[in-house]
């Protein structure tokens, strides 16, 4: 297949840049003295997740059940589930996740969840390893640090079918703060209560063996910290243009990763020497930012999203404007949200289709 | 499967109010003297299209060539591609789909697209049936009014192997304007043009038989319009946030459909007293409007997105805040999108689940 044959709109990977990343990471990761446990939300991709555990990573983190299920039959080994696992349907898959993937781990932050999961394993005759996840301020999940997570953890080692691994605690508020030092002043007082909370059940006799967080925005801030045991970033292995516009430690850009992803569209229309109409619209890209798409190495036309299935392109000067059938390249706004709304992507190497990669856990938020 | 099986996120289709919309919808087009070909794009599930044809509509519109083929393999007939399908790759689709659907009607807004799509159904000993898209004010696909669809449909006119079957306007710009009147005032002046280019047509000597147009928004205003022959509504037949917040002839809200689609979720952890997490995030809504989606029939919650794979409940008084488990509903803001983000929808009646409807147009953007 060759990039004409790409029926767009279509997500195309720059296999130089993605490995670029991979390499960039592991080569952090491994001088900081941490693990990378890259977030497969991210990409939803098996094949991106074999060649993060080939460049280093542990595993992956999966932000959803069904996630960890594509994984998981895919033989991805190292699989941990961020978000709490609740209620008798989601128990009983992640009881028949547990044998394929015995090592699998999933994270509590409320008695009755660890109550669920402990009877559901003792009943299943397996033991489950568990994280105990700690709001470090972002009021998404998690339990308050310190006591309530010490309680917690009491509990899951208690519980003689849970195996008691360790704690999360992930700073989503932190991680597109501007500019760099600011962001690490916000991650490092975020994160902290993580730590002490690490030394508070320490000192209550409990092993902490695993502490997992951080993302893309703070991966050179978190790598700092002492207790943290590994890092969970995803965006790192395709970037996107929010995570570009937060700034590095250097500069207004983040640029230590480079921007692997874009989604490929095609002009459909050319209604006005002033304007172009490409087939990429809120089923194309992630809608989730404030702003749109940017074109790559295609000057004078701006994106402005066009409904459903269309993207407006405003042309400078008409001289320059796209004929009808011209393919032009997007970087997504989030790289996250537009991954998921495709079931294939191109691999790309010199301008060639080398591979076409399933996105089997595309839709997978269950 | 009862509801409590229903894995989450999940949409629902609530079956008496999806069934008392296409019959509201039905019975106004017979009224008015119309046809309805409805918009797949909302749904992308030929189970939905097939029950809006067995209700009386003639087809179905959509967006692209990608949800065309799922249509036409579902063995749906009367589709309407309502994107102009340019370059080589979807040309060539696009005759492989004419062999299983001669009917399939094409759209064209440039004298390249008439060139290629004669060319290629030239050579594949085809005839495919074409309306001329024109821009009615929104900006979007089509060609300026007058003289240029005119010389356009002379063009298909004359190519041997296109047959031209009429117009396409679609005033996007004036379905969400509020109120009525207003928005009656805009449609009427947006859609003139497109019958004036009819009369010129028909003064020129083409026989124009099908003007297709219309949305939700202005379903009983385009209806008005004498030389309309068919609608192009889509969402009225599970309805959205958005529509409904648009008012009707009369209120400030549009009450002529009822809000049939929902997306269920589950309370995954209670941080707070005051907050509630979903499973539910950026994966599970569409988040194309300035607004999220909004609890259905659970009074004191107020949601807001956290992320790509949670939503915050904020809760108003803590001794109604929802446990940890409790499913709740929301409606979406907007129903294209967010159907676009799963691979089954459940189909509910008296709170149970009656069947499951794969959503096999999902992602078809291409």
């Amino acid at each position: 297949m060759t990039r004409d044959e790409i029926p767009t709109p279509a997500p195309l990977l720059d296999l130089d840049r993605f490995e670029k990343n991979l390499r960039a990471m592991a080569a952090h990761v491994a001088a900081s003295g941490k693990r990378l446990r890259p977030h497969a939300k991210t990409h939803k991709c098996p094949e991106i997740a074999r060649r993060q555990i080939a460049a280093g990573a542990i595993g992956v983190v999966c932000a959803k059940l069904a996630e960890a299920e594509v994984m998981a039959a895919a033989g991805i080994d190292g699989l941990l589930v961020s978000t709490e696992i609740v209620g008798e349907e989601k128990v009983g898959r992640l009881m028949r996740l547990l044998e394929r993937a015995p090592d699998v781990i999933a994270v509590v932050d409320h008695a009755d969840g660890v109550r669920q999961l402990a009877a559901a394993a003792a009943a299943a005759r397996r033991r489950l390893g568990v994280l105990v996840d700690v709001d470090v301020g972002g009021r998404r999940t998690g339990c308050v640090p310190g006591d309530a997570a010490l309680a917690l953890a009491r509990a899951v080692v208690a519980a003689p079918a849970l195996r008691f691994r360790g704690l999360q605690g992930y700073a989503g508020q932190c991680a597109h703060v501007p500019p760099w030092t600011a962001r690490r002043e916000a991650s490092l007082k975020a994160m902290a209560p993580l730590l002490e909370t690490r030394r508070l059940l320490e000192a209550g006799g409990i092993a902490v063996e695993i502490v997992s967080g951080g993302s893309t925005g703070t991966y050179n801030i978190d790598s700092e910290l002492p207790g943290l045991t590994e890092l969970q970033c995803g965006s790192y292995c395709v970037m996107d243009l929010d995570y570009l516009r937060i700034g590095g430690r250097q500069g207004d850009r983040l640029t230590d990763f480079e921007m692997a992803l874009t989604v490929l569209t095609t002009v459909v229309s050319v209604p006005a020497p002033d304007l172009a109409i490409v087939d990429g619209g809120f089923k194309a890209f992630a809608t989730d930012r404030p702003f749109g798409p940017e074109a790559v190495e295609r000057p004078g036309v701006t994106y402005e999203f066009a409904g459903d299935e269309h993207g407006r392109l405003f042309v400078r000067d008409p001289a320059q404007a796209p004929p009808l059938g011209e393919r032009i390249e997007f970087f997504p706004p989030h790289c996250d949200p537009t991954m998921n709304l495709y079931d294939r992507l191109y691999a790309m190497r010199g301008g060639r289709v080398e591979s076409v990669w399933e996105i089997s856990a595309r839709g997978k938020s269950q």
